[in-house]
C-alpha cells in the first residue's frame, strides 16, 4: 500500500488528480484501516473543489460504535473541517456502495456525487450485510426482522404545533 | 415538559415503566432539542434490560454534523455506555419513525425492535427529506437525484483476496 500510496503523489504532481487518484486513496484508507483491525475492509474520501476535506476508514470494532463506517467517518470529519453540516458541492469516493445507513448520510449531508468500486454484493460476500439492509428497508414493516411499531403519544400533537410555530428554525 | 417528566417519575416509582414512559422520556428530550436550537424536533431512548443505557435528541445545527440524528446519538451514547458495537436484546424509543440512515444504524446495532409515534409523512409536513430518501433509496442508481457512479479500480481484487485470508477479522 505505501508504494500505491507514493505512486499517486509522483502521478498527480504535475497534474489535477482523477477519480482513479482519490478512489486509490480510498483504498488505502481501507487496506491501513483492516489491517490495524480498526474494523471492516472499506473506505472514504470527501472532495470539494479539488481538495479533500474528509476521509476515513471503517471503525467499527476499534471505536465500539456500530455507526463508525467509512464513509460516516469521513463525513464527520469533513463537516468539522469546513465547520457546516451542508457538504454541498462535495463528492464522495468510495471503496464500496454506501450501505443504506450511508446512503442517507450523504443524501443529509447534500453531497452531489457518490463515487464506488465495490458493491453491495461484494460486500455481502465479504461477510457483510449491507444486501440484507437494502432488502430490509424496502418492505413492509409487518415483514421485517426487527420488529417496527407505531404507538400514538400525547405529546405528538404539541409537539407538531410548537415546531410549526417556532420562528427561529432550522431546516437541514 | 417539566410538568411531563415529573409525572413519569411519580407514575414508576412503584412500578415497571410502560412503553409509554419510555416514549415520554424520547420526547422530552426532543422537546428540550429543539426549544435549544440543538437541531430538529426528534429525540431517541435505548433500553436494555429495563435500563435506559442511551438517550439524545437531534443535533444537526449545533454540533455541525449530519448524522447527529437522534437515534444516532443514542445508540453512539449506548455503545460507549456499554463497550461494544453490539446493542443486542436493546429496544430503540424514538419519538419518530427512523430515516433510513438511523434504519440502519438500528440494523448495525442489532437492536431488536423500534418503537415510535410519528412517520416519516409527519416529518415531511415538519420540513424534513426522511420521506424523500426513503423513494431515492428504492430506485435505480441512474434515476436518483444524486449520482451514484460505479467505477473500477485496480485494488478491488487485492482487497477481496486479502480480507478473506485475514485470519483475525472481526465480523458485526
Amino acid at each position: 500500500m505505501e508504494n500505491r500510496k507514493k505512486m499517486i503523489k509522483t502521478r498527480t504532481r504535475n497534474r489535477t488528480p482523477s477519480h482513479s487518484d482519490y478512489m486509490s486513496e480510498a483504498f488505502s484508507e481501507a487496506f491501513s484501516g483492516f489491517r490495524n483491525n480498526l474494523g471492516g475492509p472499506f473506505g472514504a474520501v470527501i472532495v470539494k473543489d479539488g481538495k479533500i476535506i474528509g476521509k476515513g476508514c471503517n471503525m467499527v470494532v476499534s471505536q465500539n460504535d456500530p455507526t463508525a463506517h467509512a464513509e460516516m467517518v469521513a463525513i464527520r470529519q469533513a463537516s468539522k473541517n469546513i465547520n457546516s453540516y451542508d457538504l454541498s458541492g462535495s463528492v464522495i469516493y468510495s471503496t464500496c456502495e454506501p450501505c443504506p445507513m450511508c446512503f442517507s448520510a450523504v443524501y443529509w449531508a447534500n453531497i452531489k456525487e457518490v463515487i464506488f468500486s465495490l458493491s453491495r454484493y461484494d460486500a455481502e460476500q465479504m461477510g457483510f450485510k449491507d444486501n440484507h439492509i437494502y432488502n430490509e428497508i424496502s418492505i413492509d414493516h409487518a415483514e421485517r426482522n426487527i420488529r417496527f411499531i407505531k404507538v400514538d403519544h400525547p405529546a405528538v400533537k404539541d409537539l407538531i404545533e410548537e415546531w410549526s410555530l417556532k420562528t427561529d428554525k432550522f431546516l437541514y
